[in-house]
């Protein structure tokens, strides 16, 4: 009734990246904590190009990518109680934490020293190494499963799962919300989520970006203002006025830190999102000194930042900008090759799923 | 009856930083909110000697450093109203910020634009450049100009008001107290006093510094733990144990940023009070992603922490590692020779003003 292998699209090496080939394989034995999903939808995340193309270093191929999944729970475990069979629900990019860990206690389970990624790790005592969502179906503990809201649509909600929380988890940890000014430096698939989030969380938005030329797009996505990075002294007249930049950019190239951090007022923080390949950025103690400001990052988001994104993203009718690709080798080719040069507004969905994978 | 000029220990250029020649210099002009203090001892402080050998780049010399400054209140402005005539009162790093900026407003002058260091700024609408305690005066906007409690012995005390007060404002701004593990990076002027505060404010304190040579001090000073770096794989059974890590370390050389970032909790911060000289850090953003931390650096303290930090010490009867040397030439000489190789332990004061300084 159940099946007992799943099948998905792999990539067997990150030389051979765009070439994708449906294969069977078995997931970790179903335990009583699980849902079994059958995927219906799943975003292209930058994560996944980092991923096969081996820009994040070596990984365990082949591998099915995706971390942006929609669909249906199809099968839980016994002790499940937050999911039922029938449900729309989503996995993000995290399919298991402790649950036990401070971490875990705290509503820090992104953090948890035992948490499993979606796809490419491996479950412990198993030499399992986890699929991702461009497949027939995922299994994850249920914790890692998310209603989807009636109102969310299944091709906008799936780039959510990750792109959205990881852009909305650090605003609302670090204050965003009425009378407080957030900047969201770079207008891609978190940055697009970015402005949504900040703006309906009640801050006044800015958009940061190179050129002008995505500013129409970011004040249809509600920005209150719009900064350009090639303007001359373009830091001058914001000094010292942020509160919270969220950093999307997935590239360090080029970038002025101590320009961007004079932006932030006493305290202010710099929180990086993405996870840019390359040598790092230079810092030294003197760019911090006239602001006292904080740099950090963040990673993903709590089971709770997910469900209150998600309501949110309901009750404000949030419309993320969404191409949507039918799933086929051809289809994913072509989704990750334009990621890769950054050439989509702002997230692609695949979908279909039913098409390639009749149950 | 109040001396129209002052008398100090200039340097003249950063190739002969142990040349020091006593001379007479001009103050700015007396304000109606302006402290002229009568000078009997000075601290000797690691800013001293980055500025003199030319460290953090180039100077207006003739320079008199020195601002931890601890004397007698000799004349008050017509509108002073903080001061009294013949109070004991000290006077940091910091000697005017314009005290109606937001920074100002929020009890953050010490970022305000306006601000004004204690020795090597220029005075605005004129060509004097502040002069600092190694002297016989110092004039001061009564704000920065505090209080000595009765308790606190004046050579004790004058350390405090920078490395004292760098060491503090961080402590209580990120949250030092009961429940909190912190750990305080270096074992030196600042560092000493962030083990003292960090357990007068009641957390778990940590020394953590190369070797073992300084642990008996460390346990000396309050230190709870310590944590000595060549210790092989010394990070191992610490990680995301600490909330709080103050690193007054002055140099970045051969410093494994990771590792101790990996001492950190979820969201929890280092934060720099140094400024070491040189090139700086190389950050990536996988460094923060296993617990969400924050980097950042602190800049002196407001006047209420200046009161509180004062108060605290008088009160819980704090003892710094305190070496006093007479001024003179040699003197102070010496002292900042000894200061460059961290051969102290763990902070000079410069005393008997009165010997070379007749009133």
């Amino acid at each position: 009734m159940y099946p007992e292998t799943f099948e998905g699209f792999q990539v067997d090496s990150s030389e051979t990246w765009t070439s994708f080939h449906k294969r069977e394989f078995t997931p970790k034995p179903f335990g009583d904590y699980d849902v079994d999903v059958k995927i219906e939808a799943c975003g292209v995340c930058g994560s996944d190009v980092h991923t096969i193309t081996g820009g994040w270093g070596p990984k365990h191929f082949p591998l099915c990518v995706g971390h942006e999944i929609i669909g249906t729970a199809l099968r839980v475990g016994p002790k499940v109680t937050l999911i039922k069979v029938g449900e729309r629900v989503g996995v993000g990019a995290q399919v298991y934490s402790c649950l036990d860990c401070t971490q875990c206690k705290e509503d820090n389970e992104t953090y948890c020293r035992h948490q499993i990624d979606t796809y490419g790790a491996i479950w412990p005592e198993t030499e399992i190494v986890t699929q991702g969502g461009y497949a027939s179906h995922i299994r994850a503990h249920e914790h890692w499963v998310f209603p989807i809201p009636e109102k969310l649509d299944t091709t906008e909600a799936a780039p959510m799962l990750c792109a959205g929380l990881t852009a909305f988890s650090p605003l609302v940890r670090n204050g965003a919300g009425p009378g407080k000014k957030v900047g969201i430096v770079g207008l891609g698939g978190i940055g697009h989520f970015g402005v949504l989030f900040a703006k309906a969380l009640g801050a006044e938005t800015w958009a940061i970006s190179r050129s002008r030329k995505k500013e129409a797009d970011a004040r249809e996505l509600g920005a209150d203002g719009f900064i350009a990075t090639e303007d001359k002294e373009w830091n001058e007249e914001h000094r010292m006025t942020f509160d919270l930049i969220v950093n999307t950019a997935n590239s360090s190239e080029g970038f002025d830190l101590e320009k961007y951090l004079s932006l932030l007022g006493v305290h202010g923080r710099w929180i990086s999102v993405g996870l840019p390949e390359g040598e790092g950025q230079l810092v030294k103690s003197h760019m911090f000194m006239s602001n006292g400001c904080l740099i950090g990052a963040s990673h993903l988001g709590s089971r709770k930042e997910m469900l209150r994104m998600l309501n949110l993203a309901a009750e404000k009718g949030i419309k993320p900008f969404v191409e949507t690709i039918p799933i086929s080798e051809n289809g994913i080719k072509q989704a990750v090759t334009r990621l890769k040069k950054n050439d989509v507004r702002y997230r692609f969905t695949l979908t279909d799923f039913d098409k390639v994978f009749p149950s």
